[in-house]
Order: C-alpha cells, then structure tokens, then sequence
C-alpha cells in the first residue's frame, strides 16, 4: 500500500506560475479557415484585410431623387428649375444604387410636389450630396480586423462587407477529459436509481461544460477504473489525439491515485497539491509536449482547480482573453475562520441590505455542488489570512450580473420549505426579483434584523410563559425597532422517523431510551427550543437523550440523518418528514411568522412578495406540501 | 408614387412601451424537455427538483481507513487499539463508497503506520467522522434549480447528482429573417467581385448573430424584391412558420418600402419611426398574434433598432435576461452637436488618459459599419439635448471588457498607415495591451496632450523656416513639457491620382487647372499645411484650386475619393496610393515623429510599445507597405 503525501505542495500562486509559464501557448496555437457565416465567438489569427471596399459601388444615402448636380446650378425659389422625371431626376431610395450619370441626391422632403413630373427645385444640390461614395466605410487593403479580434456579429458583417467570405481563426483547442473511479456508473445509462454500490459520474459534464465555455472542444473518454496501466495506456492514448488532457479524481494522494504515476511514467509532474481550498489535490504535468491535468474528485474542487489552471490554459490556446469577474465589497453575515496557509474559496450569497451587501456563507465542503449553483459570489480568503470577519468588507467575485444582487430580499432565519416555494412565485411574478434564504435560527434572524444584516427574518419562538410566539422575544431583542408580524403558515411539529417506525417511538418520552439515537437543531432554533420546552415539562434531562449534542441547520437536514440511517428520531416539520417519505408523529402546531421591520414592509419588492403570500397559488402550493394550516397567512398578527 | 412620411415618429421610450408592452411574453414561452447534458447556456422551465439525494449513499470524505466507531472507543496514546486490515480497518480514498458495517473514517495522517496490518490507532473515531452522509448536499424533492435559471455547467452537475437526466427548458424562439432589395446578391454566393449594379447582403448575417446571442434560432429567408406582392406572401408564409419575424431594409419612408404595407395589409402596423439615430426608420408592428419588426437597411442602424426592440423580445421569449452593459464615465475627445429631439448613439472608442477615460468619436453614419467594429463604447445623447460638450464627463456603456480599456494607448494626430501595423504587432506582443489611433491631424494631436487627452502624438509638421520637423510647433504650443520626439518613419508624399494618370497631373501647379478636381485633407493636418507651403512657394492662390475646400481626415480618405472618381488628385502617402492601386507622384519624403510625454515614456505600456517600433518585424513590414525609409526609426530624434 502506497501512499504519497504532498511533501510539496505549491501555494496558488506559484503553482499558476509553475505550470502556465511552462508552455509557449502562442507557439502552440493553432488556426484554421472557417466561413465568415459560422465565426461568430471566434478569435481572428491574422489581421483581416479588406478584400473590396464598402460601399462597393456609389450609393444614395437618402430617399429622393438623384440628378446630376451641374444640371441644379443657380436654382432658387425665385427661379427654381424643372427636372424630368426618370431622366433628369431619378427616384432613388436609401441604398439604392445611383444611376450611371447622377452624383448628387435631392431629399424628397425638399422637393414641394414629389408626384409631379418635372419636378421642381428650389436649391441646387451640391456635388456628392447624400451620396455614400465607394469605399466610403471601408477601402480595399485596409485592415478590417486586428489579430486576436473576437469576432462579433457585427465583425463578421464588416467581413463579408468587405468580400472577405472567408477568414482565418484560432483554431478551439481539444481537450479529451479522462473519468477514473470503479464505482462511477455513466450518468447516460442511469435510469431509475444509481444502482448499489455505484456513485453517477457527472463531473466530466461539469468539466466539459467548462471547456466549452473557455473555447475548448470537449471529449469524454469512457470512464477507467482505478489501474494504473488501464489509466496509463488511456493518457498515452489521448496525448496523441489531443491538446490538452483532464484526468478527473484520481488527484490525491490516496491508494488508488494513479494520475500522480501515469504522468510520471509518461511526462513530467509540475506540481503535485495546491494549497488552495477546495481544490488541493491537483496535478499539474506535462507529457509530450502537452498539459496534463488531474483535477480533483470533488466538484467544487474539480470546478475551482479548473478556473486556476485549465481554463486559462485552453482561452490561451484558443486566443481567448479571460476577462476577470466584476467584483463587489461585501460584509461578511459571520466570522469566517480559514486554515492559515491556504486560499480558500467562499461561496456566498448577496443581497443588498441598506448601504450594505450581505455575504451570507454557503456550506463549505467541497462535495457540495449545490453551494456553487446557489452562490452570488466568490470570497477569496488569503493563504495569509486566518478568516474574514463578520461585517468587515471584502471584495467579492460576482457570479451573477450586479443587478440580481438590488433584486433580492434577503431572509435570515428559522428554515421552512415554503419560503423555496415563495422563492420559486416570486421570481414567477417579477423575474428582476430573488429571495435568499439563510438558515440561522430564528433568534439568529433576529440578531441579523438588529444589525440590519437581513430585510425580513422567519420566525416561530414560543413562549411557555405567555402562551404566544415571536412577541416577546422581539420585544426583548429589538425593542423600539417599528416593525410587522406578518404570519406566513401554521405548521405541524413533530418527530420524524423511519418508515414503518422500527424503534415504536411515540412520544418525546422515547428519546431519552438509550437505543434511540436522535439528531437535534442548533442553538437558537425555534425546534431546539420547542424540544427543550417538550423535555422541561416531561422532567428529562437533556444529557439523557443520545445525540442531543448532534446539531443540525434544517429540518431537512434533520430528516436526512433518519433518512440516512445515521440518527432514528429528529424533532422538525411534517413536510419535511413527507419529502423524505419519512414517518411523522405530529406534536403541536406552531406558528411561522416573517418578522418584517417598517424599512422593509415599504420596499415595492417586499410588497410584491406580500402580495405573493397572499396570493391563492401559494396558498394550494403550500397545502400540497402537507402539514400547513394557513388560515393566518398574510396577516398582520401585531406590530410595534 | 407613394411616398409615406413618419408622421406619428415615437420617442425611443415611448416606442419600446407601444410595442414590448403589447406582448405578452409570459404567456407566449414555449418549453420542451432536453438532456441535462445538452443544456448548458438554457433557462428553466419550471423548477428541477431532486429525485434521488447526493451523495445517494455514504461515501468517504477522507482518504484513510473505514472502521466502525464503537470499536475504537476508549483509544489513547497509552493504550492504543489494533484493528485487523481490510477487516477492522478497510483502506478508502476519498470519495469511495463507505464498506457495509463501517460509519466512521481515520485519516492516513493519523495512523503511525499506515503500512502495517494490524493498524495501530491511538484516539477514538467519533460517529460519522470524515464521512459524506447521504442527502448531504441535496436530498430527494428538494429543490435543485428554480424556474427562470440559467443553466451553469455546476447547474448540469447538480442536476445529474440528484438524478435529473431530462430537465424542461424554455424553447428558443424562433426567429425568420427576411431580406429584401432588388439590388442585392446573397453573400453566399459571391466569389471574387461584386457583380456590376448589385451590393453584398450581408445584414442578415449580422442580424443571425445578434439573434443566436438574444437566445433565439434565426433563420434567414430568400431575398425578396421590391414588391409588395412578394414581401407580403413571405411574411404570411413566415408567420406561419415562426414566432418572431424580422425584416431587413424596406422600412424607410422611400418609395419601394413595403414593410409598412404588407404589416398593415396582414396585421397591425404599432409604429413607424422612432425618434433615434440611427435607427429611425424601424417598422413595428403585430401580425397574427405575432411581432414583426422592420428593421432600417444601413447595418449600424438594423445593430441598434435591434438591441431596442428585437433583442428584449427575443430575450424574453426565451426566459432569458438581457443584462444591462456595465457602463463607466468618459470624457469626450471633443464637441458632439446632435439634432434636440432624436436620441443619438455615438460610437466611440475609449483610452484612459491620466485619471480620464478619453471617448474619441468613431465615424457617425449609419452606413459606417467598421464604427461599430472598432467601438469600444457607446455614448448616449437624450432626445432633449443638443449634444455633448468636449471634456464633460458623461456615461458610457462598454462594448469591450473595462481592462482592455486600461490597457490602451492613446494616439492622437496625424493618420499614418504604420500605425494599424504597430497596432497589431503590439497586440501580438502583448495581447493585454492595444494602440487606439484618432485622426485629428498633426496640430490636433499637439493640442490634446496639451490638455492631456492622449497618451502620444503623431506629427509630421514641416517649418520652411527653420527647415525642421515638428520642433518649432512643439516649442510653441508645448512649451515646458517634458517630451521626447521618437522618430517613427520618413515617407515619401505626393500626388494621388487614377490609375493611367488620365489627367496627366505631374506637380502642384497642375493643381490649378481648371477640369482638375482635388480633395484636400483638414484644417491642422501636416498634409494640408506642406500643400500650402507648396502652394506659397508657387506663388498659387488656394482659392484658384477646384475643391480645396473639400476635406478628408486620412490619407486612405483622399485616396478613396481619387479612387471612386469624385476627385482627380489629392496629397498624401505612397502607402495609401499603392494599397488602393492608384498612380502617384513622389513630390518630397517627410518625417514622421511620435510626440511622447515623459509620462508616457516612463510607461511600461509605451516601453513595450517601444520594442515594437524597435524590432525588425515591424521595419520588414513597414517596408513592404511602400515609400517609407527606416533609417530613422525608434530614435529618439529630441527631447525637452
């Protein structure tokens, strides 16, 4: 069993520097000759010259009448002139040709009765006016194109304008990506399930997606598993009929990472580990002359290494700049620790709150794709640095146009599964609009309207004291804050366990049984708290419930550790427990409100979203996810 | 004869209300089913929602070793625990699917002997450590992607990890292009020339593009004539086969425009005219439920009525957002008169200068199609005002991404055509880097590093006096400047005229024949000022000189004129006489010299610049233009 432990990984930095100053990507391009009708996104090779000149004969440039202008001389309103029609005063539109003998154009608005024949004149027409003369845009031999121009729609008419149907472009890079792993199955011959003991490969469409997208031509090989010389012989094959190669997983220093060996055997190893995050277990190398790289397993990682290295590398080739993403200043939602040493990529979502941009953190692990398709932008942490801070500004790479971020509402808060749906309706109904949602806890919605992190806060506090929910914790936490209560649903709590209920739990009393392993929510959720109410009435000490340490965000979340196996018992919503086909003991209903302070409620975009709630769609939509009882929903239960 | 005024010409707002406002574009969206994998750069339907979770089964999250906790429970350094190999201890890679009985992973770090059977481990394995638990990134029903996004290649990813093979997307429109006019021939078709009496049809090429990039399918008709009869069939057959119909030219007030008629005659004709230039003669209209949009012939303004009217539609019907231009404040170069009542949209392209982004204007005719191709910006004029006035900042959109505006040079002054040559070699040598030159004339040039609008200037401005180059003019009108004069190249000036020389021209004095025809470069170019010493020393009256006041801005702009036949003769140089194959005799060689401020000099930009001037690429092909002598070139001639 060997194992290869990155005795040198590289910082980001010198690891670009390593690899890409390595190879002659201007000595290594390629061109060929395509039709000026399909380069449309394409790069010029050479500059292009015009071949004819444009216009390629005299043209009117107004609608009216071309004469000979010798023959307008000396007319005035006192002594106007007679030209006869057809002969002396040729109609001509705008574009037309002029007629053999004719250099000048009287517009029809100057002629006092365009219908007669003569027709008369009142001015003389200059030589040449309104006239487009030959070559007037463009002369023949004049550059049309520099090199390196990519090509617009516009370019590819001031090509052929110029009779050039035919012009020389960098040729797209070929880039055959190399799936590895035993256990992928193809995601082309899934049907139904991922059959057992097999993981779907989709990374290669991830990766090929993005080799489109740098200028490349994508090619996928059929997936090989972990051998070395299966793996070999594919790399050997595809440096023949290739530009640049992507191994895909096979990049860490495990057992069966044989990427580190292949290109050993064959080529040269630049860099091995980046100390980047996610994206760490990268191999930069070089075999025959030509880039290899093995990108990381994880998609995240695969999709970040791929940004530092290949797509510059295949843009290079195919003559494309890369241009920077637009960035913004943003306040971080919370403190951000990161490992000194690395550079770790942040996903995040923004919203404009106030004079501020919210970063409000996705989940960090690099398996979970799900953190890029849902991120605004990108929070690099220096390799230097030991975090970023909460509220202290940042620069943030935007992954969407600046214009969605002033369209979102953010709302900070106690998770529920209809605020996805009131996501989903609201963009229906003005698609410049967006709901992000952040799940901190309904006390951590709070916390953010007080320092005014978020637009509008979720929220379902009860209080054992007075009976009620949210009011006096508002009462406590944002005192004098004018703000609404507005209720979104009535939902049904309760326990959620496996299907069929193996371990007959029927009450929160079972979860102190020492068999029962149960998963709990975080401090400061409104379900942790409602369990700690439950087992404060029952007498049960909490140390006595297994896993009530376990802390998790969601209720879905929740309900995929039973789902999972990996916990038999979570407290948190029926639609939850539906989702996942899960089996529910209902509880107690509770109250979901949105906590909406003056600011907010004024904005036209919360109005939108209120007229959202109190709309008929989202009322059948939420009942259809079971378990909402929405006789409140968009009323106003109090304010202050 | 018919001739149909824009009575009823629309603002551009009010234009865009009429017509976007009559559609309804939500109701008009089609949607199909594709493959996930075939569905990058497409917007969603509906939302996508999970049908299995990711990971759809434990996986590891760390290369190392699958154990089941419980059995390393109480392990401390003092007392360490053996675990038998591929027993106890199962080896993993990252990614590998958890082995049944296992629930935790050791990191190969932490084992002292990752070699040896059994292994020794030293501290406990909590529950689920290290391990990527089902449904961790999205659990079945979730939702992966909203309605109305657009799809990323990590969007494809997630959509394959949670088992979505098949995602509904908004369909593309489609949309038929309909070219018309008599006198055109389908580029297609051309081979070396232009046929006599016929232009190149190029628009619906530009128009395709611009479709495919709105999100639509364009597909472009026959050419159809002038007729009524003919352009009426093809938009009925057209409406029947499409959802949005364009068509090209035959939308001006001219006698042959029978957009207007064949709209009225099968539909409803919104508007015609709109109060923008160019543009203005645009047709709107609605027909069976569908628009139909004329778009003016001249090629810049079919481009901007597009981006109007056509683009948001089109948009629209695929779900797509069209994303404002990012947009940045400049100075104009000079004053820019517009007609009060038309909005105008001025070409221009943009350098930074110092803390200024300078706009130098671009050719304003509709016809100028290279105005577009060399744009790096569009400026706006409103409707209500009389233009823009020369260094008042105003917004410009961006046409190029901000860093190539930063990475230009300035050159202002005298036209030369070793400049589009240095232009290329420098982006060659440094693709970030790219030379804009403004004619202005030599004087012109001198004037604009004086108020600091260019970065370098190009002069050849010749003192009898002194018998020097440019020295006397720089001492007086840059006086105190610290500058160093580079000389460029000496090239040989004289007389332009047709091919044969038919009019005999053999110097100057020919000039003042009556039949001789001249066209005369601008007021401040070097070229003007040597034909008045000329002129002077002969003793020849300017006046007596047929055409001298006609004036051009660049030496290829004179030789067109002698080349089109619309002047006999005109000075400049031999490289341009010899690109446009015209006869030309030599009258004197003159320097040329780059103006260049210390500033500048000090640049590392200009250094680069330097090196190309300096090279011997750049005297080659210098050379192989014609009439330029080298012997001079890169020197720095003398400083102040």
């Amino acid at each position: 069993m060997q194992r290869r432990i990155y005795l040198h990984m590289k910082s980001l930095e010198e690891a670009r520097e390593i690899f890409l100053s390595r190879f002659d990507l201007a000595g290594m391009m390629a061109s060929e000759e395509i039709p000026v009708r399909e380069a449309l996104g394409r790069v010029t090779a050479a500059p292009v010259t015009a071949r004819w000149s444009s216009p390629a004969a005299h043209q009117a440039a107004m609608d009216g009448f071309a004469v000979s202008s010798p023959a307008t001389f000396g007319a005035t309103p006192d002594k106007p002139k007679h030209l006869a029609l057809g002969r002396e005063a040729i109609p001509v539109n705008t574009g037309h040709l002029m007629p053999p003998g004719t250099d000048a154009v009287i517009m029809v608005e100057q002629v006092p009765d365009p219908e007669a024949d003569p027709i008369i004149i009142e001015a003389p027409a200059f030589p040449w006016q309104h006239v487009r003369r030959v070559g007037e845009d463009l002369v023949a031999a004049e550059m049309v194109l520099p090199e390196g121009a990519a090509i617009t729609p516009w370019a590819q008419g001031a090509m052929l304008a110029a009779g050039v149907i035919r012009v020389k472009v960098r040729r797209r890079p070929r880039v055959i990506i190399i799936p590895t792993g035993a256990e992928l199955v193809p995601v082309a011959e899934l049907k139904e399930d991922v059959p057992a003991g097999r993981l779907p490969e989709f990374n290669s469409v991830i990766l090929s997606g993005m080799v489109e997208l740098a200028g490349g031509i994508p090619r996928v090989y059929p997936i090989v598993p972990d051998d070395l010389a299966a793996l070999t012989a594919a790399l050997d094959q595809a440096l023949a009929e290739t530009d640049v190669v992507l191994i895909n997983a096979g990049s860490s220093a495990g057992t069966e990472d044989y990427t580190y060996q292949a290109v050993s055997s064959l080529g040269e190893v630049l860099v091995h580990g980046v100390a980047m995050m996610p994206g760490k277990p990268t191999v930069l190398g070089i075999a025959k002359g030509k880039p290899v790289i093995g990108n990381p397993g994880y998609p995240v990682s695969a999709v970040l290494s791929f940004e530092q290295f290949a797509a510059p590398l295949i843009a290079g080739l195919a003559g494309k700049r890369l241009h920077p993403r637009s960035t913004l200043m943003v306040n971080p939602s919370q403190n951000l620790p990161s490992k000194p040493g690395l550079t770790e990529f942040i996903r995040v979502t923004l919203g404009r709150v106030g004079e501020k941009v919210i970063a409000t953190p996705l989940p960090r692990g690099a398996g979970t794709i799900t953190s890029l398709v849902r991120a605004d932008g990108l929070l690099t942490v220096p390799a230097l640095s030991e975090g970023l801070e909460e509220d202290r500004p940042v620069s943030a790479e935007l992954l969407v146009p600046p214009e969605e971020i002033e369209g979102t509402l953010v709302v900070l808060g106690s998770h529920d599964n209809t605020l996805d749906l009131l996501a989903t309706l609201l963009r229906r109904r003005d698609p410049r609009l967006r709901l992000s949602s952040g799940h901190v806890g309904s006390l951590g919605g709070l916390m953010a309207l007080r320092q005014g992190r978020a637009h509008l806060g979720g929220s379902h506090l009860f209080d054992p004291e007075t009976n009620t929910y949210n009011i006096p914790y508002i009462k406590k936490y944002l005192p004098g804050l004018p703000l609404k209560l507005i209720n979104l649903a009535w939902r049904m709590q309760g326990l959620m366990v496996a299907p069929g209920n193996p371990q007959n739990i029927r009450t929160i009393a079972d979860l102190a049984r020492p068999e029962v392993r149960f998963i709990n929510r975080q401090r400061g959720a409104g379900t942790r708290l409602l369990l700690d109410y439950f087992l404060k009435e029952l007498g049960i000490d909490p140390r006595a419930v297994t896993g009530y340490d376990r802390e998790e965000y969601t209720h879905m979340a929740v309900a995929v550790n039973v789902h999972s196996g990996t916990a038999d018992a979570g407290l948190g919503i029926l639609a939850a427990a539906l989702a996942l086909g899960l089996d529910f003991i209902p509880l107690t209903p509770e109250r979901y409100d949105l906590v909406v302070p003056e600011t907010t409620f004024n904005h036209p975009r919360f109005q939108t979203l209120l007229e959202v709630i109190r709309s008929p769609e989202f009322k059948e939509a939420a009942e259809a996810l079971g378990g909402y009882d929405l006789k409140d929903c968009g009323r106003i239960v109090w304010q202050q």
